[in-house]
């Protein structure tokens, strides 16, 4: 069976993603960050959603990003914004995904995994800029110079199953797959028990995708 | 001033470069990093640096690479080996140098620096696939595509000013700038004082970058 790591936080992206790789046969071990985020209770949905959806593994790699700061959601003196902001909004968080994928890279060549999942999407999105697939590609690129396996001839995939579509259809997939969406949390704000705030940027593209697909939106709000 | 973020790890090549980014005339921030290493005297050492060079600032990241293993660094029973080896040596560490310039890049984003000093080289090195070239400017492209700062423009560089010395050019590099490097260490086994083992590849590097220099090494030895 084919390893993957998966990078899992708990929302609904990642969620699909997981079941997804799972879908294409996969034996997924997932990921997860406490990197000193607002958001906690994202962490607590990633290990339920990890059990619920048979990863292999689920671990968190700790480190403190909230002594760097610069974002809304490692700095507490900034604001997650309650409307739509110009330009990239200031929840984007300075090198979150390259730090993310780096260390997937270093559990991935340790397991011998040569596919490391992430749900970003390009649609649907705020705009940060390590979301987008000229920055995957990069990533791909440098994953096979940075690593030994890399070098032996071993090729890493970066593999982003939702680049392409909208939030809409990213629900309408994970439905397909049998995820329960209630149990997973996207808000920037959410409280101790996950319920959302229903008006930062991840509440408003999530909710107008349930809204879209015609879908009754499970979210618990606050 | 400019500012720079410097990987600063206590060692021989990364004391260097944070002496040569400072002759350069750059407010220096100085980044180190608690992984779970076997060599955890590398950490005095390099606050004590850091001090003695005048870094605007000296800070540490933690997080644990000894979850994810794989190398003789992070993995208590893969032992340092003590004699030259073939290929790359265990004491790679998956992923490493990735891991320590995404950090780098959000604390400069943060810092508003674009300048990123690492101490590798890839003459008297021990053939570390993140050590090379190609590998650096992967990064480096990396860096402008992940970041709001390089979408808005700005172009992060990755200086490598010890890419093309050999190990006693970079000692007689460092003795102009006024280094002792009586205070670094380099060992992969050092002891909890900093005494070196002597005979790990750091070691080995190192004793004969002195001997070809003709500099009496200062090394402290177990």
């Amino acid at each position: 069976m084919k390893k993957a790591v998966i990078l899992l936080s708990g929302g609904l992206d990642s969620t699909t993603t997981l079941a997804i790789a799972k879908h294409q046969g996969f034996e997924c071990y997932a990921l997860n960050f406490d990197y000193g985020q607002r958001h906690r209770a994202e962490l607590d949905a990633a290990k339920r959603i990890a059990g619920q959806l048979d990863a292999r593994e689920y671990r968190i790699i700790k480190f403190d990003l909230s002594s760097i700061g610069g974002s809304a959601l490692t700095d507490e003196s900034i604001e997650v914004p309650d409307q739509p902001t110009e330009g990239i909004p200031v929840t984007y968080v300075p090198a979150r995904n390259t730090i993310f994928l780096s260390i997937a890279l270093a559990w991935a060549e340790v397991l011998q995994a040569t596919d490391i999942f992430i749900g970003v999407n390009a649609v649907d999105y705020s705009g940060y800029p390590d979301c987008r697939p000229e920055y995957i590609k990069a990533y791909e690129n440098l994953a096979n110079l940075a690593t030994k396996a890399g070098v032996e001839g071993q090729r890493f995939h970066i593999q982003t199953p939702l680049m392409d579509l909208n939030k809409a259809q990213i629900i309408q997939l994970g439905i397909k797959h049998g995820i329960d969406y209630a149990q997973t949390v996207s808000c920037y704000a959410a409280d101790k028990e996950g319920r959302a705030c229903g008006v930062c940027d991840a509440c408003r593209f999530r909710a107008a995708g349930f809204n879209e697909a015609a879908i009754e939106d499970p979210t618990r709000y606050i």
